[in-house]
């Protein structure tokens, strides 16, 4: 059972290779031995369950228009209300249903995504995956979506069929504290238990200003089987989730904070900030610090259970409260901001920078840090490697700014390799080929201006795409 | 009556277009279709009164040294004294005036100019406009001086005609709240009042530490008859007097602060700092508050009455305090420094960001905020378009990298299009002109790499280089 | 005496010029001119002993892994530690010892080097200054050593012969304001006076809570023959010094500070500050201000005495208090932080950024300061010029992004010309040739693009690359 055939007419076979003649011919050879190597993806938000229940994908709105935050923001950037979108609202307050309305709201604005990553992530996803080869437009619209709804009913569309046809490896979805692992249960006993692997996602139980950090520690607990009172109770579910997790494949922890903040507290300041919070009491200032306490500890539990760990700060969540009111977290607004990581993450850097069992993956979405802090950082720290750009950065231009900025510093070998960081389940080849495609034009610029040869850039360049993530996130014993 | 003709001796008909034949080839074939559309001129500094009284200008170096302050501070910063240069003294003091000594300071020294904008600009001005080709220098300074003079003695260089000549649809200048619009209201009657139009300025009435607060409150509450004496008639005045430049047929209002700050007051605090400054007691701690308070007044305003609101915050005026006393303001010591965007705009925008009456237009010279903070807002808040990279960014590498930087997360159609923002009346299609090349170049990389299709990028094009800026700063009803 | 013939295995005669045929041609024939002009090496951190014992070098691994941070903190990063690396430990503690192990561990890690500026370095010291062209690889390691050891027997490989074969014109060390500058003497008694020069760091006596300032400033005090008691003969002895060091031909302070604090402390507090410290009673915040009000002083003193001053602010040093505490400064652990230029500066300008006996040469490792803030102060005051790209910014990459990003604002002529700032001496021809090359890669493109003639380019390459920084760090009577 395969995959329709792929049509050429958007998918040009040398886009995003640089355009010169001679850093083309060898950005084309060193793309031609990565690109048909399997994805290893292991960072990505796609849900566990769905992959579990391996239903059909219901219509193209619902699949790639209502989800993607990308796609909706741009949309609502140039004056299209969620509601037309069919953006759900809390309050159940009536949205646009018909998907066919929903998907002519986007095709119509196919232009404003010029220039734009959804663009070449939408144009491989029609053409490769599901082998819809004409423009979006307003004329073309129906049809199209027409197309796609056809491909959806068949059964090489299912989600696990999908794994293969896609050429997933490995696929590692982002869970809760507290979530059961049912999905995962259910998959590893259909023979996925190594392919699809959870990721231990602890913000909302570290975080003791958020709305729902009461229920989600209660939920931990309730999971870890530990009645939750007090500090040491908080830490022991903690490391006894982050057990089930490694004992369900688990590789990878990973950390949203607003901050990269790591101070440590002692151990009866941490108690007095968790049992404040447990009583509803608590400020932001000393969330902040627990928050702070918490990534270091974190580090902690890494070294000794193998986790490796992901951080991911510096983006205020939500910017917009009336938006997040009506709709919750996850439709677009999210905002970088700058922060401090070399002052901030020096406290768990000297404890544990390095451990040689700790493995800090460090993001940012701002790329003044890259060459400025986090490069000089992945340059010296055993322990730190370099995530790949990722949210606004995950683009062709900001990838080769990338590997412009940190390669001097850091190398390539400090580096993380390419996580696709998506919900968007059928974009993950779409996101790793453009990696692919722009390592493969950085890695031709250098043997083009005779500073490696082409021999160490082909082992490069499979390095990058395969051998290093594969690496970073190795198979933990459980 | 024309200009004279062109010479090419120092402008090549491909310069500033991407060196490599394949990007050339297409960029030559996108800047043939925008190079010569009308210029749409939304933001500058061009003065009305000179406009209005359309009497021939003075000799070269007054035209186009003294009053120049990127040309200027390059000089300065190579030991050239200001008084060399003309530059004048507030206390009356002697400086340089024959114009032939000042424009031999500036054409003996053109080498320091290579690199910089200004030699583009010059070159354009020089050869484009004035008919004069030869290349500056020590030897040839008295002789393009003298052809220069020649030209300014002909009826085709009247400021008038020239708006014609230089191809300029519509030129707004920008005037303080306070101003009469005596020149504007002479245009119109003239013809010119579609095509000459002012933007509400109100820097001067909205800093209360500014030294020339008072006064200019005083000036704004005579023109709008209004007895400013607390802050509800100084909302009142404002109001009218914005009332008053829409009538003019302004379309934008243009606020310079230093900060970003946008968090509201109370009506009863905002009139106390108001009555406050009004008896000459101020703290810049207040001054800073009130100013933030007031852009968000101002957003509200323009939803009212559709004023496109432009914000050009970050830029510490005036960094030498002596430089300042001796010679006044816009002699070139404006520093850029960090500020915050995305939390200063919070409360801003999410009152008014989803509002579609407004139009925010956010400018930068701190290119960390491009990619960071603005293309993020840009992207999803229909109210907020990125402006065009300004003062220290108006140059073709600087906008290369914004539209590298932006395009990925705001597209190119939540950019306002190119504002040339100059003082430097003949040297509007230059600026305009270097936009439009680099824009080309940009879109033929695009299309090199297969991006975009070539029909696209030419629609893009003009959409860059005309149909936004039209339709972002639209003519409003009065 | 010549040294050893050039191998071209892996240097190409081509190498880091732009790929593009276009440009690469011009970029041939700038970098033809410039390739062989003198090496004018105004900052660096050669020991100014070695040069005056002129023995011969010791092992491979003395001379080229184990000194050089750059490299060693790559190999950290990969987790060797550094007893493997033969880095000393303070306490004497075991180390390897072996030079030949020592250079395997690094030759068999060739590979992670890839894309980093030791790499090329490394390369043209091999190939270029030892004429040894085997790839370094496990399996050519012990070879490569033995021609290295061999080379560093002959005559020609001593410190002083290499200052010709090198083609140095003039190297200036880096010394204590307490050094006694005998091996200063020493070199000018042998005619070397002119072409080896000091340059005065009082860094460990203006900033007050180094561990190591009271010993610093009494060894000042002992070599300027004054008993340091107050404020008055703290800056007594630091003149006396300063005069000390332009008599033995010193042309430049350096100044590396974490902030570039200038704000002047009366003299009252100035001594407050200083007596209370030669008590032992310092605070970082009273250490902060004494060092930001020296720095106005040192440039008020620059202005008496003619020493070009050099700010270097903006380093975390010692990031790693374990690494520090174990090994010692200068292991790699310097780690780069955002600061204020523009503000804090701002005392220091106004004061005597005008001044035409001053010149201030500001460099950062920050890139986001180059565009914001460094060119824009360079672009105006007549005293400041803008440093070549440091430390982790010495690379083609941050190179070429220094030139696109300034130029624009500070044109050519108010940057510094390059400084090679190493300790690596025989890597000082190929880190002025990296500087040459990418220099006239820029000018390429800038003639490609015709913006510049390429007599112009010619001639900006040899200013860039020789008059620029002969005419900076002007040589002062003495």
């Amino acid at each position: 059972m395969t995959v329709s055939p792929i049509s050429t007419s958007a998918l040009h076979e040398d886009r995003l290779l640089p355009s010169a003649p001679e850093e083309r011919a060898i950005a084309r050879e060193l793309y031609g031995v990565t690109k048909d190597l399997p994805l290893v993806s292991m960072h990505g938000h796609v849900d566990a369950a769905m992959l579990a229940a391996n239903q059909p994908f219901g219509d193209p709105a619902s699949l790639l228009v209502i989800p993607d935050h990308y796609l909706v923001r741009m949309l609502v950037s140039q004056g299209v209300p969620h509601d037309a979108l069919g953006v759900p609202r809390r309050d159940g307050g009536t949205v646009e249903t018909d998907p066919r309305e929903i998907w002519r709201a986007f095709a119509t604005r196919w232009k404003l995504f010029r220039g734009t990553p959804t663009r070449i992530w939408m144009e491989h996803v029609l053409e490769s995956v599901l082998g819809v080869s004409s423009a979006l437009s307003a004329d073309t619209s129906d049809e199209v979506y027409d197309a796609i709804a056809d491909r959806l009913t068949q059964p090489a569309y299912r989600p696990l069929a999908l794994l293969d046809s896609l050429r997933i490896e490995i696929l590692a979805t982002t869970d809760a504290a507290g979530d059961p692992l049912a999905s995962h249960a259910d998959l590893a006993s259909r023979g996925y238990g190594e392919r699809i692997v959870p990721t231990f996602r602890p913000d909302a139980v570290v975080n003791l200003d958020r709305p729902d950090w009461l229920a989600s520690v209660q939920a931990m607990g309730q999971q870890a089987g530990i009645d939750i009172v007090d500090y040491s109770s908080y830490i022991q579910a903690i490391e006894s989730r982050r057990a089930a997790f490694v004992a369900a494949g688990a590789r990878a922890t990973d950390h949203g904070h607003l901050y990269a903040d790591t101070e440590p507290l002692d151990a009866a300041e941490a108690d007095r900030l968790l049992q404040a919070a447990l009583r509803g009491e608590t400020t932001s200032a000393s969330a902040r610090r627990f928050a702070g306490h918490m990534l270091t500890e974190m580090a902690r539990m890494s070294c000794e259970d193998g986790l490796v760990m992901q951080l991911h700060p510096g983006v205020l969540r939500d910017y917009d409260p009336r938006v997040f009111a009506e709709r919750g977290a996850d439709v677009g607004y999210d905002i970088p901001i700058p922060i401090d990581y070399a002052q901030s993450l020096r406290p768990l850097l000297t404890r544990y920078g390095h451990d040689p069992r700790l493995t800090l993956v460090l993001f940012t979405v701002d790329e003044d840090v890259f060459g400025r802090e986090l490069a000089p950082l992945a340059g010296v720290f055993p322990a730190v490697r370099l995530g790949a750009p990722w949210w606004f950065l995950d683009t062709p231009d900001a990838m080769r700014r990338f590997r412009d900025t940190v390669t001097d510093t850091a190398g390539f070998y400090n580096t993380s390799g390419f996580v696709d960081d998506t919900r968007a389940y059928l974009s993950i080849p779409a996101r790793h080929d453009v990696s692919r495609r722009v390592d493969a034009g950085h890695l031709a610029r250098l043997v083009a201006e005779h500073r490696l040869s082409l021999d160490e850039a082909i082992e490069t360049a499979v390095d990058l795409a395969y051998e290093i993530p594969r690496a970073v996130y190795p198979r933990l014993d459980h």
